[in-house]
């Protein structure tokens, strides 16, 4: 495939590295932003991207948003992986998808994916008898908190609840919420509450653990990331699979 | 309920409290074994066993193996929670499960009844590009090495690998086999393989980790029990579902 | 021993039976809460405690104030396990060490003792490129957070890391300082900073894990409670050390 | 500096590209075995070796050896990271080191070495009601089990708990010794045995982690490898540190 990388930080680079090592070849760089020596042309207006086979975003809402904005322009399909601004983003893809294919995940890994899934099965089972909390630990130059990846886990594990109780004659419609602070004076903790922990420190790449404690017995599932590899590694594969399909939005659930 | 106790070990008498604590009553004990100063009439004859609700067996093999094969005699439900001879025990059960109900388990939490779906549902997800491997923690008094637990959670993936395969073009038939030590001279790991790691010291309940271990990703999944109570709630409430049962066979899965 | 428990709550009633267990006698229970059928006489006034070897307070500050300030009239050894109030207390137990032995911990267990001097062992050697950060873990009725234990593990390494600094160059006298939410706006962590995470659910007895955080590797340290027996016999063990003690302030590191 | 390679697989090759990163130079590889294209001279006989500052080695016993062996000829320090065959390695360093330095340890990473040294402050306040194991996880490729590093840790705790009862009315000189298999026989666990569990899967780095196991408490200390780039980076920290040193064998206890 020919890609454009969408900005050029850390994760484009690994992107670069790993794309070319599977044989692809780097088309272009699109980003808002000067780019000192690129190896590649550097483009910063929609019209001026063509003859690409995908672009691949790891970015930020900035510089991805004129890129999804001018989708019935450029039409090339497109991986986003930016986290940041996610309504307005969601809006922009939406939109995007009638003029090509859109991907997106809030985290590129399999593993991940399949974490998201595990919760939606266990909620169910669990959400009687246990509570549930989520820990994520990063590196130390990650300065939102809690991680994209951490929300995405909390959205499975609400919607799977709420799915659960549709049929059910709780029909009170609530659902679990986060809370991120628990100094600040006395409190119990609520059934329907769900600690969001946010740690940092180091080069961590990325740690989710979700929690399921009960009477005398706790569950505990997590996923470790090793390296930032393994996000490139995911969205080239997204983008070799979304490459050649109709225009929409795809996410791993309907690839 | 009239509960008859099997054995009279540390495991029954967390029974005994907890069935009391919910308003039980104990109406004798079953043992082949002389029990010092007994609270309650002891049996070692199945024919005087009557007038009991329900049996509930932590004990050994040797014990409870008269009460299974005495099935026809004393017709009454039986929770069966010894984890030896397995092979031997399941055929006695399955013939004693014409005269009444028997509910087995070889781990009477909850939480591990949920974790051993997780692995049914996570096998066929992560089988392609994860290492599987099983990691439990007991006390330093159990002297049997894996756990039942652990061997249950290995033929859950067994089964669970092997029923995914059964439509695709994979026809060898072959499935995860268990290493217990790798020490012994140099060794590749095998695709095939999963490695049981038995670790034991001071008054740990019994935990266990599966661990899916990917190119640059890890999913780990661990129960941990913190109380034997958990395993005495778990018996309790199998018997109060079976005790008004049909004959049959019942497990956390039909009940 | 002939002990009096302060409080008549879930930790005393722990301590009452173990206690008894040991051979140890309860001599009465000071409470200025009503208690309903009290197996043991009842005082609400330091002047009538007498003839006891030693009290065992798991109370509230409220409770144990009056124990403390009327040390001169009873003069009986005295084991405080109440974590709240933490500076009040202090002056308290500090004037009352002049009339009777006083022993103090924020956590009874030998383990978490171990835990506080492994942290100052490990902080001088890991300032310099490892990030700290400290994660707590209880069951859902825990109201207060973070955990007194924390707090103390908190402490043990910013003083061990004082200490590292008094003979160095470094002469800015500054230490670690504790942050307990990362989710308001963005934030680029801090050197200086230690994330505190409180996680709560089910019956968990107590987890405290610190994590020292580098360049492409972590250590974890990282102690689990399982029963609250285990803080009953600590302070048991304490209450035998110093029952026979002169009047004094004394704590784990001191007997 | 000018380095010179001990052989030329993947741990070399990482720290070709870092040592250049640092601004040092590879002055050639020494390899008894053939490379395809090498981007510098390479060695199979000591005479051969002149003009660097230091030897890295990350290769094998065989590699290594000669290095060892003409030490008296070439005089160049000498980083060794090869584990295995350690009885012969060792006597061959002792006499490489009255020709020049020689720096060796079981692993390069500054953070086990800080593990090793919690282990020897940990060990003689946890002999006495703590039960210790060891499990190291690695990826699917190594062939020896358990790791160097396990071992290594195990040494530790075997000199440490020696040494704690050197001075005391226990005579019998028993330590800890090592146990690798349960599931064959029944078998209760002994105080002074040590299980080591190795655990293979993925891409795992490395992962150490102690477990001292007592009544209704544990304390764990893992060590976590996210980067063989780790292992590199220690080398290349060692190999600065000796190459202006007398002769002499040197480890990270005595730089």
């Amino acid at each position: 495939m020919k890609i454009i990388l969408s900005g050029y930080g850390t994760m484009s680079r690994i992107v670069e590295a790993l794309a070319i090592e599977k044989g692809h070849e780097i088309a272009g760089i699109f980003s808002l932003q000067e780019i000192e020596n690129p190896p590649y042309p550097v483009y910063n207006k929609v019209e001026n991207i063509h003859s690409a086979d995908v672009i691949i975003d790891f970015s930020h809402p900035d510089n991805v948003a004129p890129l999804l904005e001018g989708a019935s322009i450029h039409k090339t399909p497109i991986v986003v992986a930016t986290t940041g601004a996610r309504e307005r983003l969601q809006d922009l893809m939406d939109e995007a998808s009638k003029s090509c294919p859109v991907f997106f995940s809030a985290n590129m890994s399999y593993g991940v994916h399949v974490l998201t899934k595990a919760l939606e099965f266990l909620t169910p089972l669990l959400s009687d008898g246990f509570d549930i909390e989520i820990i994520e630990k990063h590196h130390n130059k990650k300065i939102d908190a809690p991680s994209g990846t951490a929300v995405k886990l909390l959205e499975a594990i609400q919607n799977s609840y709420t799915a659960s109780k549709k049929d059910s004659s709780d029909t009170t419609g609530k659902t679990y919420s986060p809370i991120y602070d628990r100094s600040t004076g006395e409190h119990k903790r609520d059934k329907m509450e769900i600690g969001m922990s946010a740690v940092r420190g180091g080069t961590i790449v990325g740690e989710h653990e979700v929690l399921f404690a009960g009477t005398d017995e706790v569950i505990e599932i997590t996923h470790r990331a090793q390296s930032k590899k393994l996000f490139a590694d995911g969205a080239i594969k997204a983008a070799e699979s979304i490459s050649n399909k109709k225009p929409g939005f795809y996410t791993f659930d309907t690839i």
